[in-house]
């Protein structure tokens, strides 16, 4: 099999849309914007959901499922909200289609049309609010920690597969509680947990911190974000949890009666990740010859090939193979043995280094002569010939070392493009060259923000929790500031 | 508690209403049409999912997505399919909101008109046929087995929490194949494996046979269906599964070549379950005190009710509790201890009556001093004390007691309420004295079948596949018939 993808340093944003379609992991449909997740893309996402929502029960949360559709009045509720998401949403209007009387097509029926339009969810905080007034009266009502996997509508005008589209696949959770630190603890929760999951399962280091005035959430008090970096030099936001404060209990009229018979707004978070996800995953570690999946999120995290001429050897090498699987499958490994008889050995090779199988084990006639196997590492493309005896042991602990590996490959990667800077010379100069996060002291203002933002298209992708307490001077305006921030230009 | 459930003699809807509403299962949203599933619906509807989602995977079938949005023009396509789904169709018209100049709401933007509307997907054989044709070439790309998690609009003018509503929720598998006989076997391979998951793990027994032309799914050469009977005599279609012959391959044109280099249109098969399945478990088993889960898609089987005055018997009482609680979950048996202090035990039981939980085991005072445990079973509601060393294998077996005495009751209850009948006035009579499956001899005309179904309601819910050959006359007309089908009222 020929190179098929464009190469990253040629042309980073093709060689990213090339491996999505050449892997099969999704492709462009027919309607704007939307895309179709194939088989293989889709049984990572699976993976994803299948993680995070163990992980989400764990801390107690429960999966609910609310309408598709938000009545249009809904969304005027909360002022900022609805600013944000009224310019691009897909807005039904009709329910029925008629023939069309002058041709052999269909049209839309005018008489069937709803007295009141339905927009498809960008996001469900105020159908969910308003229904969360009828399950919340008492103390006894809260916390309440509802999840929701579902699909969302943003009408976005520049799409790009798994990165933004127009429809995408996510979890969105909202609670309630009766304190304004309970609410926070639980945002802040959230963040922990989309670290843990993108960190460790992922391998993708995170920097988590707040959202500046202009980057929040429309509606939130304060959002917390989850920034990743990618191959480019360009930032990714990962996931976001926000505190809502009480601005969603105003907007729908929610209180809850305490202990002592006193009524008050609830406080509410909401949070997400979403599909974006698969496409993070594919530009954090991947290289020119294809994906580079972390064992714990690859479907496939073994594939046997078999070399052979004959049926005598083929049936041999199976004996063996099956084997193999069998002992790998017992301690929750998840092989493929690609016996196919239609494919060359180097096609599947070439197939499976492209859809970034962890480990690929090749057993041939003189492996069976010598009992051995020949051990090959998708990350880092070593080859290792192994005895059969041994190999259980030694896969469970590859795979470890490979996502440990992958880890620590894209930590330091991270880490050698965070610079910091002092002077606006440097920060153009840096971003011109090398991109990256860069560390910078800030005024403050969303006035110099946007400035910053207008002339260099880096925008300030948090506040660093973890950051420490630093005097300095804003690059931009030389007004005092006490701690550095976190500039990229984003995805 | 006091009884909270309309008596199913009564008024069975009522009933079936009230106890959707107070055990918690789902509500009425704001936007007609639509439920929200609330979180113990939900997961029940995740125990089903996570049970067909490992039978399809074990049969050859993935997971993919495809987009919500269907060109209205796609539609059009297939004749048949188009004439049934035009008329109640939620349609995209416009991808922008406005401030309305004279006012302070939102309306609709007119400058942002789509070209072409969108339709919500009211089933996907359109969009997915589309994109076969790029996904089919050659023999080598079949079969071609996907499956899809998603939800799905049909704008219903009277809709019924999950037996009917304007949003579902579905898998549909649709597969490609080279032959007829391969596409016909793979319609039957669901039909059985529908069959399976609804008699083993729903704890309801079945009956399999074809649809008739007026009955069929529109775009389909053959349908398949699973039907169920309620236990007021009504019949609900549980599944469905389509033999699609080649016309949605013709109207996207989806060909592939053969080993000797021909072209041939592809063979086609779709079928589907949905979120509906929720409500026939509830209308299926459950009386007037609350739900009847079957252990196998219950979320809580077991509950432990602590009964106690003051801490120190609650702390001894807990020590048994969670002891149990930890043999049990070793055993994949899924526990709650319910040791909340703001609910009184009677008040508890009640509670897990309504909710369906199959066991309750209930720990007081005199069992700590006896070594025992009062153990309730929710299917037949009786009581008994046993000591609390048999307790795990007690559990174990009599979880798959409760999972087999539901079917058996069911089962029961289906064969008693279903009645062969050889004349019409009888057919009139049973119908409108007992309701049920009723047996009769039919001419094959899908005249006959309008007549009798506007005369009486009934509709031909399908012509049983292990139905034997039997000369007789049609109820009817008189005309012969050699085989029964299956008349009822149904949902």
């Amino acid at each position: 099999m020929a190179k098929v993808l464009t190469k990253r340093e040629d042309n980073y944003a093709q060689w990213y849309n090339d491996l999505v379609i050449k892997a099969d992991l999704a492709e462009n449909s027919p309607v704007r914007g939307c895309m179709i997740i194939k088989p293989y893309g889709y049984a990572i996402w699976e993976k994803i959901q299948a993680e995070l929502d163990r992980m989400l029960k764990a801390t107690g949360h429960s999966n609910a499922y609310f309408p598709l559709f938000i009545p249009k009045s809904f969304f005027s509720r909360e002022a900022e909200h609805v600013k944000e998401f009224a310019k691009e949403c897909a807005i039904v209007t009709h329910y029925r289609l008629k023939k069309d009387p002058d041709g052999k097509g269909l049209i839309v029926d005018e008489n069937a049309k709803l007295e009141e339009e339905l927009i498809i969810r960008p996001t469900s905080e105020t159908i969910i609010w308003h229904t969360f007034k009828n399950w919340i009266q008492s103390y006894r009502d809260l916390p309440l920690l509802i999840n929701q996997w579902a699909n969302v509508v943003r009408w976005e005008m520049r799409t790009r597969l798994f990165l933004r589209t127009s429809e995408f696949l996510w979890q969105e959770g909202h609670t309630a509680h009766a304190t304004r630190e309970e609410a926070i603890e639980e945002t802040e929760k959230i963040v922990n947990l989309y670290t843990d999951f993108i960190e460790n399962y992922m391998g993708i280091p995170v920097i988590k911190g707040l959202k500046s005035e202009n980057e929040k959430f429309a509606g939130a008090v304060d959002t917390y974000a989850i920034e990743t970096l990618m191959q480019d030099g360009k930032a990714l936001q990962a996931g976001t949890s926000h505190f809502l404060g009480q601005n969603f209990a105003r907007a729908f009229d929610v209180k809850f009666t305490d202990k002592n018979g006193k009524q008050h707004l609830v406080w509410a978070t909401s949070w997400g990740v979403s599909s974006r996800l698969v496409g993070a995953l594919v530009m954090a570690h991947s290289d020119d010859n294809g994906l580079i999946l972390p064992p714990n999120l690859a479907p496939i995290q073994v594939v046997i090939v078999p070399i052979y001429k004959g049926n005598d050897e083929l049936e041999k090498i199976s004996g063996v193979a099956e084997q193999i699987k069998e002992n790998l499958t017992k301690n929750g490994i998840s092989v493929k043995y690609d016996d196919r008889d239609t494919q060359k050995p180097g096609w599947k090779f070439a197939e499976y280094e492209l859809k970034g199988v962890p480990v690929r084990i090749a057993v041939g006639p003189r492996d069976i002569a010598n009992g051995t196997v020949e051990i090959a590492r998708r990350d880092i493309l070593t080859k290792e010939v192994i005895r059969q005896e041994n190999i259980t042991d030694h896969i469970v602990n590859l795979l470890k070392d490979i996502q440990a590996g992958i880890f620590i490959k894209a930590r330091k990667f991270r880490d050698e493009n965070t610079h910091k800077v002092d002077t606006y010379e440097d920060f153009k100069r840096i971003l011109r060259e090398k991109g990256g996060f860069i560390l910078a002291h800030w005024d403050g203002t969303s006035e110099t923000e946007k400035k910053i933002s207008k002339e260099t298209k880096a925008t300030i992708r948090c506040i660093p929790l973890d950051g420490k307490q630093e005097k300095g001077k804003c690059i931009y305006t030389g007004k005092p500031s006490n701690k550095r921030v976190v500039f990229a230009i984003a995805y």
